[in-house]
């Protein structure tokens, strides 16, 4: 099955936005083993969406095509598809109401425009659109289909995340992110290779992302509960060769893990950061509800913070130098004190472009200080990418905390 | 003038990477006065390719294709492009020397597949590329004009920066971004409907970016001088409008603009956060250098880290409590004593999604500490994304941090 995405909008033409749907819809196709030969936008213009439309249908078995589903004048795709498909457009009952119900919340009534998003192509299976008012839609001819989305990337992603399941055809078709830090997308791929060269259904595929790696695997079956324990499955394979690098599933980041690990063991935290300069705080912080755990971070980025706000002493620092074990030391025992916290994690090192501190650029020292002493992480980063090395150390201080929460490896969830 | 933008690699079809090329050179195009009809992504497969770039041919009168000029076996544009022109394809001799210099560093000699990267379609003007080894070529036919570029967005970028002044005809084209805080898009472009309707050369096109607006001037004249003085003209009058939303110009953040004015004006800075947690510090110490200027932040996430750190009272915070006027004051001159600074600031709010504080969700109070006295901005931003008044508030601390160390309105630099 070969398929190609297409993207209705001008604003992606003006250069407004970047198609990131059409890196989303790809995974994901990619994921149910369909193969994407092209990607295609267009302007909201007639003609040429019919162009395109037609040119796509003479070289692929599905089009997936997003925008233009929408209340305005400019939103044509329902129109289009339909008259090249010559069927008629219809009004949906359930999206008619839920559009009602939406504007009587606002003191509104229905326009002729807002009506248009209610309108469905003559035998199309209703894609409901639980984030927005525009429903999607799938329709079958002899030799293609057709799925209709909405542009807005929450709203197209939430239809797919809500119709996964069949959208493709009658297997269930099941999908799980396994999430992982600490080791190299190539290394992971040499760990699994075989499984990863064997897996079919189910099947396994890696994405590198910043400093991580996530494994994508999807099983199809005839029903959920046997897609679900071939996932389980494989899931215990993989875990068993890599799981020490393994932090958590789907959409989950290492600062939630580390949040939800220290609320269910009681444990609050805080830091101390020279190298990071408040992004390890920030990364936290951005969750909501950081503040049951998380009391606060020093962010002390000159020796004489370093020695006002965390007594860091003046001859440690001159004898061992800020990029130093023992000052990352002092660092996270002065945070952990003056916080009053179960757990205190401190960071310093040497993120260049050139090194004040006499150590080699990318060496960086994470501390850890709790109630039974202070252990230190001493990293090693390559040199080129200040941003790069910050960001790394963020996620390391974040891992060397799930860890030491958990001690042992975490067990499957499910 | 119609345009089609091609990207080649199967990475994007794979979903592994978004097509944010497209969009830059969208705006590049737009910005020259060139009209986006179609984006094309296509793997690296020749037949696919060639029928790609045969439909662009008879559509459109400019092709951009990226990707596809590096050393690999999958690496086929060139040849693909130099067969549908029945051209051959030449060593192009600056390129290959800068591939063996290159080489030479690393101790190595060069393959033929390295080799490859130096050559250059028969006529084709040579795009320099300074960002890596295979350069960009311009190739004009009696119907087309053809701009190869390199895919990874860094070498792209950059041949389009060094060569915009004339890539795309013989009239010189010099373009400028202003950018503007504290102000909607919709607002700015009110304010400057006339001059936004009515400018054809030079143009003004505004782009809305994360609580930003830039805006971006084009000329086209038959010399760079001119160019410049039209674009000198269209800026006064625009700040003459606007001015006061104003704080530089291009790529600059706002981050870079306090640590700039800071460094000029010899003042060091600190700050203490609550509502923001770390994120205020952590922009500034994303900037390298950011140390001569920025001593650190206390992030106080809790009341007990308040009183511990910064020595805000605990009756101040039981009468007032965190989210209030009052308590920004004392955090402000607490980090400011604490830091030992010229300038603090402090922020503290509710950004929800419940309030903690009993104050109303979006309010959030931000204080500036200097020698002559505190001042307090109390600002209130829509409820409903916690991120986004997090984000907000960062933002409008820097702009009170620029705002306030400038005083008057900055001067029209070039």
């Amino acid at each position: 099955m070969k398929a190609e995405i297409i993207a209705v909008g001008s604003e992606l033409l003006l250069g407004e936005i970047a198609n990131t749907n059409a890196q989303y819809l790809s995974e994901w196709l990619a994921t149910c083993g369909i193969d994407v030969y092209y990607h295609t936008v267009v302007g909201d213009n007639r003609e040429r969406m019919t162009d395109v439309i037609r040119r796509a249908q003479g070289r692929v078995d599905l089009l997936v095509i997003t925008g233009g589903l929408g209340p305005t004048e400019d939103d044509l795709t329902k129109e289009v598809v339909a008259e090249l498909l010559e069927r008629s457009l219809q009004i949906d009952q359930p999206a008619y109401d839920r559009i009602e119900a939406f504007l009587k919340t606002r003191g509104r009534t229905m326009t002729n425009n807002e009506k248009k998003q209610a309108l469905i192509i003559e035998g199309a299976d209703v894609l409901t659109n639980n984030a927005g008012l525009a429903p999607g839609m799938s329709v079958h001819t002899s030799d293609h289909q057709y799925i209709l989305l909405p542009g807005v990337p929450r709203e197209m992603k939430r239809i797919i995340a809500d119709h996964f399941d069949h959208l493709l055809g009658k297997e269930t078709i099941k999908s799980r992110t396994l999430r992982f830090f600490g080791i190299g997308e190539s290394a992971l791929n040499d760990r699994l290779a075989d499984l990863i060269r064997t897996a079919r259904n189910p099947s396994v595929a890696p994405y590198a992302e910043l400093a991580e790696v996530r494994l994508r695997l999807t099983a199809k079956a005839l029903d959920e509960q046997t897609a679900l324990e071939m996932l389980d499955r494989l899931e215990r394979q993989i875990r068993d060769e890599v799981g020490t690098y393994f932090y958590g599933y789907g959409e989950t980041s290492l600062p939630e893990v580390v949040l939800d690990d220290c609320r269910k063991a009681g444990l609050t935290l805080s830091a101390a950061e020279s190298l990071t300069g408040g992004a390890f705080a920030s990364g936290l912080t951005d969750i909501k509800g950081a503040s049951d755990v998380f009391r606060g971070s020093a962010v002390v980025y000159s020796d004489v913070a370093k020695i006002n706000v965390l007594g860091v002493a003046q001859t440690l620092l001159d004898q061992q130098t800020a990029v130093s074990r023992e000052v990352a030391i002092a660092m996270a025992e002065g945070a952990r004190a003056l916080y009053q916290t179960d757990l205190a994690i401190a960071l310093t090192g040497e993120a260049g472009p050139t090194s004040n501190s006499g150590q080699t650029v990318g060496t960086v020292y994470c501390a850890l200080a709790q109630a039974s002493g202070t252990e230190v992480l001493e990293l090693t980063y390559p040199a080129f990418d200040r941003g790069m090395i910050r960001l790394r150390s963020v996620k390391d201080a974040y891992f060397m905390l799930i860890k030491n929460i958990n001690h042992s490896d975490k067990r499957i969830q499910k």
